[in-house]
Protein backbone atom coordinates (compact mmCIF):
# COMPACT_ATOMS: atom_id res chain seq x y z
CA UNK A 1 0.00 0.00 0.00
CA UNK A 2 0.83 3.65 -0.70
CA UNK A 3 1.03 5.91 2.41
CA UNK A 4 -1.10 9.24 2.00
CA UNK A 5 -0.34 12.37 4.81
CA UNK A 6 -1.98 15.36 5.75
CA UNK A 7 -0.67 17.75 8.43
CA UNK A 8 -2.89 21.14 8.82
CA UNK A 9 -2.29 23.57 11.21
CA UNK A 10 -5.07 26.10 12.73
CA UNK A 11 -4.43 29.27 14.40
CA UNK A 12 -6.36 31.14 17.05
CA UNK A 13 -8.30 33.89 15.02
CA UNK A 14 -7.77 32.46 11.78
CA UNK A 15 -8.54 28.83 10.96
CA UNK A 16 -11.37 29.61 14.28
CA UNK A 17 -12.99 31.70 16.32
CA UNK A 18 -11.22 31.97 20.47
CA UNK A 19 -15.74 31.24 21.04
CA UNK A 20 -15.73 28.06 19.56
CA UNK A 21 -16.93 24.98 21.06
CA UNK A 22 -13.66 23.04 22.22
CA UNK A 23 -15.29 19.49 20.89
CA UNK A 24 -15.96 21.34 17.65
CA UNK A 25 -12.84 22.50 17.17
CA UNK A 26 -11.39 19.10 17.92
CA UNK A 27 -13.98 17.53 15.59
CA UNK A 28 -12.68 20.12 12.69
CA UNK A 29 -8.61 20.33 13.59
CA UNK A 30 -9.45 16.41 12.49
CA UNK A 31 -11.74 16.60 9.68
CA UNK A 32 -9.68 18.92 7.50
CA UNK A 33 -6.96 15.90 7.42
CA UNK A 34 -8.90 13.25 6.93
CA UNK A 35 -10.68 15.53 3.94
CA UNK A 36 -7.23 16.05 2.55
CA UNK A 37 -7.00 12.33 2.61
CA UNK A 38 -10.62 11.65 1.31
CA UNK A 39 -9.14 13.83 -1.80
CA UNK A 40 -7.03 11.77 -2.36
CA UNK A 41 -9.30 8.26 -2.16
CA UNK A 42 -7.25 6.86 0.74
CA UNK A 43 -8.26 5.23 3.68
CA UNK A 44 -7.56 6.83 6.93
CA UNK A 45 -5.52 4.64 9.49
CA UNK A 46 -4.25 7.19 12.27
CA UNK A 47 -3.44 10.36 13.44
CA UNK A 48 -1.53 12.41 15.83
CA UNK A 49 -2.06 15.59 17.15
CA UNK A 50 0.64 18.39 18.60
CA UNK A 51 -1.31 21.04 20.45
CA UNK A 52 -0.10 24.55 21.53
CA UNK A 53 -1.54 26.08 24.65
CA UNK A 54 -1.60 29.49 26.17
CA UNK A 55 -1.91 27.47 29.31
CA UNK A 56 -2.97 24.13 30.75
CA UNK A 57 -6.64 24.33 30.47
CA UNK A 58 -8.36 20.79 31.41
CA UNK A 59 -11.95 22.35 30.39
CA UNK A 60 -10.69 22.99 26.65
CA UNK A 61 -8.56 19.98 26.41
CA UNK A 62 -11.43 17.46 28.01
CA UNK A 63 -13.88 18.83 25.08
CA UNK A 64 -11.26 19.56 22.33
CA UNK A 65 -10.49 15.69 22.98
CA UNK A 66 -13.99 14.19 22.98
CA UNK A 67 -14.78 15.96 19.58
CA UNK A 68 -11.32 14.84 18.05
CA UNK A 69 -11.96 11.32 19.76
CA UNK A 70 -15.83 11.24 18.68
CA UNK A 71 -14.57 11.43 14.97
CA UNK A 72 -11.91 9.58 14.88
CA UNK A 73 -13.78 6.41 16.49
CA UNK A 74 -16.64 7.22 13.24
CA UNK A 75 -13.70 6.56 10.56
CA UNK A 76 -11.91 4.05 12.95
CA UNK A 77 -8.53 6.05 13.22
CA UNK A 78 -6.45 6.07 16.36
CA UNK A 79 -4.65 8.79 17.70
CA UNK A 80 -0.96 7.53 17.89
CA UNK A 81 1.28 10.16 19.34
CA UNK A 82 1.78 13.54 19.55
CA UNK A 83 3.05 16.60 22.09
CA UNK A 84 1.77 18.95 24.01
CA UNK A 85 3.40 22.33 25.06
CA UNK A 86 2.75 25.55 26.07
CA UNK A 87 2.55 28.65 23.42
CA UNK A 88 0.06 30.36 21.60
CA UNK A 89 -2.82 28.80 20.74
CA UNK A 90 -2.11 26.04 17.60
CA UNK A 91 -3.59 22.75 17.08
CA UNK A 92 -1.66 20.79 14.23
CA UNK A 93 -3.34 17.45 13.05
CA UNK A 94 -1.11 15.34 10.99
CA UNK A 95 -3.67 12.38 9.64
CA UNK A 96 -2.23 9.47 7.66
CA UNK A 97 -4.08 6.83 5.14
CA UNK A 98 -3.20 3.97 2.80
CA UNK A 99 -3.96 3.43 -0.52
CA UNK A 100 -3.18 0.66 -3.27
CA UNK A 101 -0.73 1.42 -5.05
CA UNK A 102 -1.53 3.52 -8.91
CA UNK A 103 -4.88 4.23 -7.41
CA UNK A 104 -4.51 7.16 -5.08
CA UNK A 105 -7.03 10.39 -6.66
CA UNK A 106 -3.57 13.16 -7.95
CA UNK A 107 -4.23 16.83 -8.57
CA UNK A 108 -2.65 16.06 -11.68
CA UNK A 109 -4.73 14.14 -13.35
CA UNK A 110 -7.74 15.90 -15.28
CA UNK A 111 -7.72 15.79 -19.05
CA UNK A 112 -9.36 17.89 -21.74
CA UNK A 113 -13.09 17.28 -21.94
CA UNK A 114 -13.28 15.98 -18.52
CA UNK A 115 -15.90 17.48 -16.68
CA UNK A 116 -15.85 19.38 -13.39
CA UNK A 117 -17.75 18.00 -10.14
CA UNK A 118 -18.31 18.80 -6.56
CA UNK A 119 -19.65 17.28 -3.49
CA UNK A 120 -22.26 18.40 -0.90
CA UNK A 121 -23.31 22.32 -0.58
CA UNK A 122 -20.41 25.12 -0.93
CA UNK A 123 -20.23 28.26 0.55
CA UNK A 124 -22.44 27.72 3.95
CA UNK A 125 -19.09 28.06 5.91
CA UNK A 126 -18.32 31.39 4.73
CA UNK A 127 -21.89 32.54 5.00
CA UNK A 128 -21.25 31.98 8.50
CA UNK A 129 -18.09 33.65 8.95
CA UNK A 130 -19.56 36.74 7.23
CA UNK A 131 -22.53 36.39 9.88
CA UNK A 132 -19.46 36.09 12.83
CA UNK A 133 -17.80 39.37 10.99
CA UNK A 134 -20.87 41.41 10.85
CA UNK A 135 -21.42 41.58 7.11
CA UNK A 136 -24.31 39.51 7.08
CA UNK A 137 -26.96 40.73 9.28
CA UNK A 138 -28.48 37.78 11.88
CA UNK A 139 -31.96 39.93 12.83
CA UNK A 140 -32.53 41.06 9.26
CA UNK A 141 -30.97 38.10 7.18
CA UNK A 142 -31.13 35.11 8.20
CA UNK A 143 -33.42 33.01 11.22
CA UNK A 144 -31.27 31.92 14.08
CA UNK A 145 -31.91 28.22 12.97
CA UNK A 146 -30.52 28.65 9.42
CA UNK A 147 -27.67 30.39 11.21
CA UNK A 148 -26.98 27.41 13.27
CA UNK A 149 -27.45 25.22 10.20
CA UNK A 150 -24.69 27.30 8.72
CA UNK A 151 -22.17 27.19 11.61
CA UNK A 152 -22.36 23.91 11.60
CA UNK A 153 -21.29 23.94 8.00
CA UNK A 154 -18.13 26.18 9.06
CA UNK A 155 -17.34 24.45 12.60
CA UNK A 156 -18.02 20.67 11.95
CA UNK A 157 -17.38 20.05 8.44
CA UNK A 158 -17.68 16.30 7.78
CA UNK A 159 -14.76 14.88 5.66
CA UNK A 160 -15.99 13.19 3.00
CA UNK A 161 -13.55 10.03 3.45
CA UNK A 162 -16.32 7.30 1.73
CA UNK A 163 -16.49 9.55 -1.59
CA UNK A 164 -13.24 9.59 -1.95
CA UNK A 165 -12.75 5.61 -1.46
CA UNK A 166 -15.76 5.34 -4.08
CA UNK A 167 -14.07 7.58 -6.49
CA UNK A 168 -11.00 5.61 -7.03
CA UNK A 169 -10.86 4.55 -10.71
CA UNK A 170 -13.80 6.86 -11.70
CA UNK A 171 -12.44 10.32 -11.13
CA UNK A 172 -9.06 11.32 -12.96
CA UNK A 173 -8.22 14.40 -10.49
CA UNK A 174 -9.39 15.23 -7.30
CA UNK A 175 -8.81 17.85 -4.75
CA UNK A 176 -10.70 19.19 -1.30
CA UNK A 177 -12.00 22.48 -0.88
CA UNK A 178 -10.64 24.14 1.50
CA UNK A 179 -9.21 27.66 0.18
CA UNK A 180 -12.38 28.27 -2.13
CA UNK A 181 -13.23 27.09 -4.89
CA UNK A 182 -11.67 29.58 -7.60
CA UNK A 183 -8.19 28.63 -5.82
CA UNK A 184 -8.47 25.15 -5.16
CA UNK A 185 -9.33 24.46 -8.58
CA UNK A 186 -6.23 26.25 -10.31
CA UNK A 187 -3.97 23.07 -7.93
CA UNK A 188 -5.46 21.16 -10.17
CA UNK A 189 -5.54 22.69 -13.42
CA UNK A 190 -1.88 24.18 -12.87
CA UNK A 191 -0.59 19.90 -12.18
CA UNK A 192 -2.13 18.90 -14.87
CA UNK A 193 -1.79 21.25 -17.73
CA UNK A 194 -5.09 22.24 -18.63
CA UNK A 195 -7.65 24.88 -18.11
CA UNK A 196 -11.42 24.86 -17.07
CA UNK A 197 -14.62 26.83 -17.17
CA UNK A 198 -16.90 26.67 -14.32
CA UNK A 199 -20.35 27.25 -14.47
CA UNK A 200 -21.42 29.61 -11.24
CA UNK A 201 -25.04 29.01 -11.43
CA UNK A 202 -24.72 25.14 -11.33
CA UNK A 203 -22.76 25.82 -7.80
CA UNK A 204 -24.82 23.32 -5.56
CA UNK A 205 -25.75 25.78 -2.29
CA UNK A 206 -28.23 25.19 0.72
CA UNK A 207 -31.60 27.34 0.44
CA UNK A 208 -30.08 29.09 3.41
CA UNK A 209 -27.29 30.75 0.73
CA UNK A 210 -29.40 30.82 -2.47
CA UNK A 211 -31.64 33.21 -0.33
CA UNK A 212 -28.94 35.68 -0.23
CA UNK A 213 -28.27 38.46 -2.47
CA UNK A 214 -26.40 37.12 -5.56
CA UNK A 215 -23.00 39.14 -4.78
CA UNK A 216 -22.53 37.65 -1.41
CA UNK A 217 -23.59 34.22 -2.79
CA UNK A 218 -21.08 33.71 -5.48
CA UNK A 219 -18.72 35.12 -3.40
CA UNK A 220 -19.33 32.13 -0.79
CA UNK A 221 -20.00 29.44 -3.94
CA UNK A 222 -16.04 30.62 -5.21
CA UNK A 223 -14.17 31.66 -2.73
CA UNK A 224 -15.40 30.60 0.39
CA UNK A 225 -12.96 28.71 1.83
CA UNK A 226 -13.44 25.83 4.62
CA UNK A 227 -16.01 23.69 2.17
CA UNK A 228 -14.29 20.63 3.03
CA UNK A 229 -15.88 19.17 0.30
CA UNK A 230 -14.49 17.31 -3.20
CA UNK A 231 -13.91 18.95 -6.34
CA UNK A 232 -13.31 16.10 -8.74
CA UNK A 233 -12.73 15.61 -12.58
CA UNK A 234 -14.07 12.70 -14.26
CA UNK A 235 -14.31 11.33 -18.16
CA UNK A 236 -17.59 12.33 -19.70
CA UNK A 237 -18.44 8.63 -19.94
CA UNK A 238 -18.12 8.49 -15.84
CA UNK A 239 -21.10 10.42 -15.50
CA UNK A 240 -23.27 7.71 -13.98
CA UNK A 241 -20.39 6.17 -12.21
CA UNK A 242 -19.89 9.51 -10.21
CA UNK A 243 -23.32 9.58 -9.65
CA UNK A 244 -23.14 6.18 -8.36
CA UNK A 245 -20.71 6.76 -6.06
CA UNK A 246 -21.94 9.69 -4.65
CA UNK A 247 -24.86 7.42 -3.83
CA UNK A 248 -22.80 5.12 -1.90
CA UNK A 249 -21.63 7.30 -0.16
CA UNK A 250 -24.29 9.26 0.93
CA UNK A 251 -23.43 12.50 -0.90
CA UNK A 252 -24.74 14.15 -3.32
CA UNK A 253 -22.40 14.99 -6.20
CA UNK A 254 -23.02 17.89 -8.99
CA UNK A 255 -21.53 18.63 -12.60
CA UNK A 256 -20.50 22.07 -12.85
CA UNK A 257 -17.87 22.55 -14.84
CA UNK A 258 -15.55 20.71 -17.62
CA UNK A 259 -11.81 20.57 -18.47
CA UNK A 260 -10.64 22.67 -21.19
CA UNK A 261 -6.85 22.75 -23.51
CA UNK A 262 -6.77 26.78 -23.01
CA UNK A 263 -5.10 27.72 -19.72
CA UNK A 264 -6.69 29.25 -16.55
CA UNK A 265 -9.82 29.51 -15.26
CA UNK A 266 -13.18 30.57 -16.97
CA UNK A 267 -16.62 31.60 -14.90
CA UNK A 268 -19.99 31.45 -16.86
CA UNK A 269 -23.35 31.37 -15.68
CA UNK A 270 -26.54 28.96 -16.43
CA UNK A 271 -26.71 30.31 -20.01
CA UNK A 272 -23.52 29.59 -20.59
CA UNK A 273 -22.59 33.41 -20.81
CA UNK A 274 -19.11 34.76 -19.61
CA UNK A 275 -18.83 36.07 -16.10
CA UNK A 276 -16.09 38.52 -15.76
CA UNK A 277 -15.68 38.51 -12.31
CA UNK A 278 -12.44 37.33 -11.04
CA UNK A 279 -12.79 35.61 -7.08
CA UNK A 280 -9.83 34.99 -5.36
CA UNK A 281 -9.05 32.18 -3.05
CA UNK A 282 -8.31 32.59 0.87
CA UNK A 283 -4.74 33.84 1.43
CA UNK A 284 -3.79 33.27 4.74
CA UNK A 285 -1.20 36.04 4.35
CA UNK A 286 -3.81 38.62 3.40
CA UNK B 1 6.19 -3.38 8.48
CA UNK B 2 4.77 -1.45 11.54
CA UNK B 3 4.62 2.41 11.26
CA UNK B 4 6.15 4.67 13.78
CA UNK B 5 5.30 8.06 14.00
CA UNK B 6 6.45 11.13 16.17
CA UNK B 7 4.78 14.88 15.69
CA UNK B 8 6.73 17.50 17.53
CA UNK B 9 5.66 20.98 18.08
CA UNK B 10 8.39 23.67 18.46
CA UNK B 11 7.38 27.00 20.01
CA UNK B 12 9.50 30.73 19.99
CA UNK B 13 11.01 31.60 22.89
CA UNK B 14 10.13 27.81 24.39
CA UNK B 15 11.91 25.38 22.62
CA UNK B 16 14.52 27.75 20.65
CA UNK B 17 15.30 31.57 21.00
CA UNK B 18 14.25 34.07 18.45
CA UNK B 19 17.75 34.45 17.47
CA UNK B 20 18.78 31.25 16.45
CA UNK B 21 19.80 31.13 12.82
CA UNK B 22 16.98 30.01 10.89
CA UNK B 23 19.13 26.74 8.78
CA UNK B 24 19.97 25.12 12.75
CA UNK B 25 16.01 26.24 13.40
CA UNK B 26 15.04 23.91 10.48
CA UNK B 27 17.85 21.11 11.35
CA UNK B 28 16.50 21.22 14.97
CA UNK B 29 12.77 20.92 14.09
CA UNK B 30 13.61 17.79 11.94
CA UNK B 31 16.09 16.38 14.43
CA UNK B 32 13.74 16.03 17.77
CA UNK B 33 11.36 14.20 15.55
CA UNK B 34 14.04 11.84 14.10
CA UNK B 35 15.45 11.34 17.51
CA UNK B 36 11.74 10.19 18.22
CA UNK B 37 12.22 7.53 15.67
CA UNK B 38 15.13 6.43 16.89
CA UNK B 39 14.21 5.55 20.10
CA UNK B 40 11.92 2.84 18.19
CA UNK B 41 14.61 1.37 16.23
CA UNK B 42 12.89 2.75 13.49
CA UNK B 43 14.23 3.89 10.22
CA UNK B 44 12.98 7.04 9.10
CA UNK B 45 11.03 7.41 5.56
CA UNK B 46 9.37 10.75 5.34
CA UNK B 47 8.34 14.31 7.24
CA UNK B 48 5.57 16.91 6.88
CA UNK B 49 6.13 20.44 7.81
CA UNK B 50 3.52 22.56 8.93
CA UNK B 51 4.56 26.35 10.00
CA UNK B 52 2.61 29.41 11.01
CA UNK B 53 4.93 32.23 10.39
CA UNK B 54 4.17 36.11 11.73
CA UNK B 55 4.84 37.77 7.93
CA UNK B 56 5.66 36.06 4.84
CA UNK B 57 10.02 35.99 5.70
CA UNK B 58 11.85 34.48 2.96
CA UNK B 59 14.89 34.98 4.39
CA UNK B 60 13.68 32.63 7.08
CA UNK B 61 11.76 30.43 4.93
CA UNK B 62 14.92 29.42 2.97
CA UNK B 63 17.56 29.19 5.74
CA UNK B 64 14.97 27.14 7.55
CA UNK B 65 14.24 24.70 4.45
CA UNK B 66 18.62 24.73 3.44
CA UNK B 67 18.75 23.08 7.79
CA UNK B 68 16.01 21.00 7.35
CA UNK B 69 16.68 19.44 4.05
CA UNK B 70 20.70 19.08 4.82
CA UNK B 71 18.90 16.81 7.81
CA UNK B 72 16.49 14.90 5.36
CA UNK B 73 19.10 14.16 2.74
CA UNK B 74 21.56 13.04 5.55
CA UNK B 75 18.73 10.37 6.09
CA UNK B 76 17.09 9.93 2.66
CA UNK B 77 14.02 11.11 4.00
CA UNK B 78 11.38 13.22 1.77
CA UNK B 79 8.85 16.19 2.80
CA UNK B 80 5.88 14.51 1.48
CA UNK B 81 3.38 17.29 2.56
CA UNK B 82 3.00 20.34 4.70
CA UNK B 83 0.89 23.72 5.62
CA UNK B 84 1.85 27.07 5.83
CA UNK B 85 0.16 29.83 7.82
CA UNK B 86 -0.05 32.75 9.15
CA UNK B 87 0.38 32.88 13.26
CA UNK B 88 2.51 33.33 15.68
CA UNK B 89 5.98 31.55 14.98
CA UNK B 90 5.19 27.81 15.69
CA UNK B 91 7.06 24.85 14.00
CA UNK B 92 5.48 20.97 13.45
CA UNK B 93 6.95 18.16 11.81
CA UNK B 94 6.08 14.80 11.73
CA UNK B 95 8.14 12.52 10.88
CA UNK B 96 7.29 8.60 9.66
CA UNK B 97 9.03 5.67 9.78
CA UNK B 98 9.22 2.02 9.82
CA UNK B 99 9.79 -0.87 11.52
CA UNK B 100 9.74 -4.91 10.71
CA UNK B 101 6.95 -6.58 13.37
CA UNK B 102 7.89 -7.22 16.59
CA UNK B 103 11.29 -5.32 16.83
CA UNK B 104 10.21 -1.84 17.79
CA UNK B 105 11.99 -0.51 20.56
CA UNK B 106 9.30 0.46 23.55
CA UNK B 107 9.28 2.19 26.59
CA UNK B 108 7.30 -0.70 28.36
CA UNK B 109 10.28 -3.43 28.17
CA UNK B 110 12.11 -2.53 30.47
CA UNK B 111 12.87 -5.31 33.06
CA UNK B 112 14.21 -6.01 36.44
CA UNK B 113 18.66 -6.60 35.98
CA UNK B 114 18.78 -4.39 33.06
CA UNK B 115 21.44 -2.20 32.91
CA UNK B 116 20.57 1.42 31.78
CA UNK B 117 22.81 2.99 28.82
CA UNK B 118 22.83 6.46 27.59
CA UNK B 119 24.22 7.70 24.28
CA UNK B 120 26.68 10.34 23.69
CA UNK B 121 27.20 13.42 26.43
CA UNK B 122 24.55 14.98 28.07
CA UNK B 123 24.22 18.31 29.61
CA UNK B 124 25.44 20.65 27.01
CA UNK B 125 22.17 22.10 25.51
CA UNK B 126 21.37 22.92 29.15
CA UNK B 127 24.50 24.70 29.97
CA UNK B 128 24.56 26.77 26.57
CA UNK B 129 21.00 27.53 27.56
CA UNK B 130 22.18 28.68 31.22
CA UNK B 131 24.56 30.83 28.79
CA UNK B 132 21.98 32.40 27.03
CA UNK B 133 19.96 33.45 30.41
CA UNK B 134 22.56 34.90 32.33
CA UNK B 135 22.95 32.06 34.82
CA UNK B 136 26.91 31.36 33.38
CA UNK B 137 28.81 34.28 32.73
CA UNK B 138 30.63 33.77 29.10
CA UNK B 139 33.51 35.82 30.15
CA UNK B 140 34.72 34.16 33.73
CA UNK B 141 32.92 30.67 33.19
CA UNK B 142 33.94 29.25 29.65
CA UNK B 143 35.79 30.49 26.14
CA UNK B 144 34.07 31.81 23.25
CA UNK B 145 35.10 28.49 21.49
CA UNK B 146 33.35 26.20 24.28
CA UNK B 147 30.49 28.27 24.24
CA UNK B 148 29.99 27.48 20.37
CA UNK B 149 30.48 24.10 20.77
CA UNK B 150 27.71 23.39 23.65
CA UNK B 151 25.56 26.33 21.42
CA UNK B 152 26.02 23.29 18.74
CA UNK B 153 24.66 20.30 21.00
CA UNK B 154 21.64 22.92 21.43
CA UNK B 155 20.66 23.91 18.15
CA UNK B 156 22.43 20.99 15.80
CA UNK B 157 21.10 18.09 18.18
CA UNK B 158 22.23 15.07 16.26
CA UNK B 159 19.46 12.36 16.23
CA UNK B 160 20.70 8.93 16.87
CA UNK B 161 18.72 6.97 14.07
CA UNK B 162 22.00 4.88 13.44
CA UNK B 163 22.39 4.02 16.96
CA UNK B 164 17.96 3.47 17.37
CA UNK B 165 18.43 0.71 14.40
CA UNK B 166 21.41 -0.77 15.58
CA UNK B 167 20.02 -1.80 18.77
CA UNK B 168 17.08 -3.86 17.80
CA UNK B 169 17.22 -6.74 19.29
CA UNK B 170 19.83 -5.65 21.78
CA UNK B 171 18.23 -3.67 23.89
CA UNK B 172 14.67 -3.89 25.96
CA UNK B 173 13.17 -0.29 26.11
CA UNK B 174 14.20 2.87 24.72
CA UNK B 175 13.23 6.70 24.94
CA UNK B 176 15.27 9.61 23.56
CA UNK B 177 16.00 12.00 25.98
CA UNK B 178 14.35 15.42 25.21
CA UNK B 179 12.76 16.97 28.34
CA UNK B 180 15.75 15.85 30.40
CA UNK B 181 16.86 12.58 31.93
CA UNK B 182 15.08 12.71 35.53
CA UNK B 183 11.87 13.33 33.99
CA UNK B 184 12.30 10.77 30.66
CA UNK B 185 13.32 7.66 32.87
CA UNK B 186 10.27 7.90 34.64
CA UNK B 187 8.32 6.78 31.07
CA UNK B 188 10.13 3.72 31.04
CA UNK B 189 9.80 2.78 34.78
CA UNK B 190 6.12 3.65 34.77
CA UNK B 191 5.25 1.94 31.37
CA UNK B 192 7.63 -0.89 32.40
CA UNK B 193 6.26 -1.48 35.92
CA UNK B 194 10.05 -1.16 37.19
CA UNK B 195 12.27 1.31 39.13
CA UNK B 196 15.43 2.32 38.98
CA UNK B 197 18.74 3.68 40.26
CA UNK B 198 21.30 5.77 38.36
CA UNK B 199 25.05 6.81 39.23
CA UNK B 200 24.93 10.16 38.67
CA UNK B 201 28.61 10.37 38.61
CA UNK B 202 28.53 7.94 35.43
CA UNK B 203 26.64 10.15 33.54
CA UNK B 204 28.64 10.95 30.17
CA UNK B 205 29.53 14.77 30.14
CA UNK B 206 32.04 16.91 27.90
CA UNK B 207 35.09 18.39 29.37
CA UNK B 208 33.21 21.71 28.86
CA UNK B 209 30.73 20.72 31.25
CA UNK B 210 33.26 18.79 33.29
CA UNK B 211 34.85 22.49 34.39
CA UNK B 212 31.70 23.86 35.63
CA UNK B 213 30.44 23.68 39.15
CA UNK B 214 29.04 20.42 40.64
CA UNK B 215 25.67 21.53 41.22
CA UNK B 216 25.80 22.92 37.96
CA UNK B 217 26.69 19.71 36.36
CA UNK B 218 24.18 17.54 37.83
CA UNK B 219 21.04 19.74 37.20
CA UNK B 220 22.33 19.91 33.19
CA UNK B 221 22.74 16.18 33.36
CA UNK B 222 19.61 14.84 35.30
CA UNK B 223 17.43 17.59 34.65
CA UNK B 224 18.77 19.55 31.01
CA UNK B 225 16.52 18.99 28.54
CA UNK B 226 17.32 18.82 24.80
CA UNK B 227 20.23 16.53 24.80
CA UNK B 228 18.16 14.38 22.09
CA UNK B 229 20.84 11.20 23.23
CA UNK B 230 18.60 8.01 23.47
CA UNK B 231 18.48 6.43 27.13
CA UNK B 232 17.98 2.31 26.90
CA UNK B 233 18.41 -0.55 28.83
CA UNK B 234 20.14 -4.41 28.39
CA UNK B 235 20.30 -7.12 29.97
CA UNK B 236 23.66 -7.43 31.46
CA UNK B 237 24.80 -10.17 29.32
CA UNK B 238 24.10 -8.05 26.09
CA UNK B 239 26.81 -5.28 26.95
CA UNK B 240 29.55 -6.01 24.00
CA UNK B 241 26.58 -5.87 22.22
CA UNK B 242 25.18 -2.73 23.32
CA UNK B 243 29.53 -1.72 22.85
CA UNK B 244 29.14 -2.98 19.33
CA UNK B 245 25.66 -1.52 18.25
CA UNK B 246 27.86 1.98 19.28
CA UNK B 247 30.76 1.29 17.19
CA UNK B 248 28.29 0.58 14.31
CA UNK B 249 26.63 3.91 14.90
CA UNK B 250 29.74 6.23 15.98
CA UNK B 251 28.37 7.13 19.00
CA UNK B 252 30.00 6.72 22.63
CA UNK B 253 27.29 4.86 24.72
CA UNK B 254 27.53 4.68 29.00
CA UNK B 255 26.35 2.49 31.28
CA UNK B 256 24.99 4.08 33.81
CA UNK B 257 22.64 2.44 36.16
CA UNK B 258 20.30 -0.62 36.83
CA UNK B 259 16.29 -1.49 36.52
CA UNK B 260 15.25 -2.68 40.23
CA UNK B 261 11.73 -3.91 41.71
CA UNK B 262 11.36 -1.03 43.71
CA UNK B 263 9.09 1.76 42.27
CA UNK B 264 10.52 5.04 41.61
CA UNK B 265 14.19 6.81 40.67
CA UNK B 266 16.92 6.79 43.09
CA UNK B 267 20.52 8.60 42.88
CA UNK B 268 23.84 7.29 43.59
CA UNK B 269 27.36 8.85 43.56
CA UNK B 270 30.39 7.07 41.84
CA UNK B 271 31.05 5.08 45.07
CA UNK B 272 27.02 3.86 45.66
CA UNK B 273 26.06 6.26 48.19
CA UNK B 274 22.68 7.74 47.95
CA UNK B 275 22.49 11.59 46.92
CA UNK B 276 19.13 12.71 47.73
CA UNK B 277 18.76 15.68 45.40
CA UNK B 278 15.69 15.80 43.21
CA UNK B 279 15.79 16.74 39.71
CA UNK B 280 13.06 17.59 37.91
CA UNK B 281 12.43 17.17 34.22
CA UNK B 282 11.45 20.31 32.28
CA UNK B 283 7.65 21.39 32.43
CA UNK B 284 6.26 23.36 29.51
CA UNK B 285 3.90 24.96 31.57
CA UNK B 286 6.25 25.85 34.17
Amino acid sequence: MQLAVSSDMLVEGRHFLSTVDPARLGHKALAVNLSDLAACGAEPLACTLALALPRADETFVAGFAQGLFALADTHGIELVGGDTTAGPLNICITAIGQVPPGQALLRSGARVGDEVWVSGCLGDARLALEVFRGRVNLSRAMSGSDFDTVRMAMEMPQPRVALGLALRGVARSAIDLSDGLAGDIRHILQRSGVGATVNLDALPRSAILAAQPQALQHECLAAGGDDYELLFTAAPGQADAVRAAGQRAGVAVTRCGRIEAEPGLRWVDGAGRPIAQAFIGFDHFA
